[in-house]
């Protein structure tokens, strides 16, 4: 079974994510509110609108804003190089899922010995939300998923056709944007990724 | 006795500011990281630093990121317009003293009803920081004061010949950031402020 996690990609108001995703979520296991730039108030709101949405708490995930997530009671936070230590948030938010995003083994050993419970890698394949760099590759996911024991999720470039290859690495799933986002059909969108996965 | 609230400005490098307060502390009652644009690993440094300076974490108040402020243990948070509620924080936070900034009496009084400990007014003076809006003024920080049962902290313009006229209002101190960041002589500055005062 693949987790598939959608984020919110930053640019969208959020209440129009919200709106979008919320009904889709039994076809995801996590929602990401991933808003690099907006208020506390304003991630509060859109993580509040999620669970009026039907979202359970359990399937959302605070992007750095660990004091939302705790207030909220919501499953857990994604962690960046930006954003509180992992050992940090570890220690003082225990009850906190914790996904450390990374762009290296070196990076993905530092976080499972701090105590993250999963990575994200990426990005995998070419991005329109990384233009300038060169994307990791299937390989890089390969070795990382091989070197370390923590569920790797793969993130960047993955389109429906590229999952089957992603599943092949061993990694415990992905992580998409623009991929729903940008898709006519969201929901199909979100089919379809599941279906990659299955074949 | 005054509290006497240094905030950094969110302006000079965060280790700058550190190494300039920590020495003062004892000259001063609350020190604030106020850095709205610096991220949680920055955050979290610059609390640090201040603890590795000398200054105890009960004089230690970080704005609006309430997790690095948990995390590290410190005093208080300082939450604006655009932080999570007051009610949320002490809920979910009960260890932490939590100011609001607010900018009019209806503000206030919500602050007080969701359980805030402390209000910072402003500003009060015409301040170099907000040079578009008209100051309050001192006859709305003495209504104010008159009105709810909190401290009441001023902020904004507030040189040392004004300390009187601020203390006479009933508020419990003021808070500065370029009268001490900008000061030639940082140090003169907070005696000048303490002296202000007791006059």
């Amino acid at each position: 079974m693949m987790e598939l996690h959608v984020m919110s990609n930053g640019k969208w108001a959020l209440p129009d994510f919200v709106s979008m995703i919320s009904p889709l979520h039994p076809h995801v296991s996590h929602v990401h509110i991933r808003e690099k730039r907006r208020s506390a108030r304003e991630i509060y709101d859109g993580v509040k609108g999620l669970k009026q949405g039907g979202v359970p708490g359990e399937k959302i995930i605070v992007n750095d804003r660990v004091d939302v997530a705790e207030s909220l009671g919501v499953r857990g936070v994604q962690l960046a190089y930006h954003s509180l230590d992992v050992a940090e948030v570890r220690k003082h938010f225990p009850r906190l899922r914790i996904g450390k995003s990374v762009h290296s083994r070196e990076e993905a050993k530092q976080a499972e010995e701090a105590g993250a419970d999963y990575i994200v890698f990426g990005h995998v394949f070419s991005s329109t939300s990384k233009p300038d760099l060169p994307p990791k590759g299937l390989k890089a996911l390969q070795d990382l998923v091989d070197d370390i024991a923590l569920p790797v999720i793969a993130i960047g470039g993955i389109t429906p056709d590229k999952v089957s290859s992603v599943r092949e690495t061993g990694a415990a799933g992905i992580a998409v944007m623009s991929g729903v986002l940008e898709a006519e059909n969201p929901r199909k969108a979100l089919l379809e990724y599941k279906k990659g996965w299955e074949i």
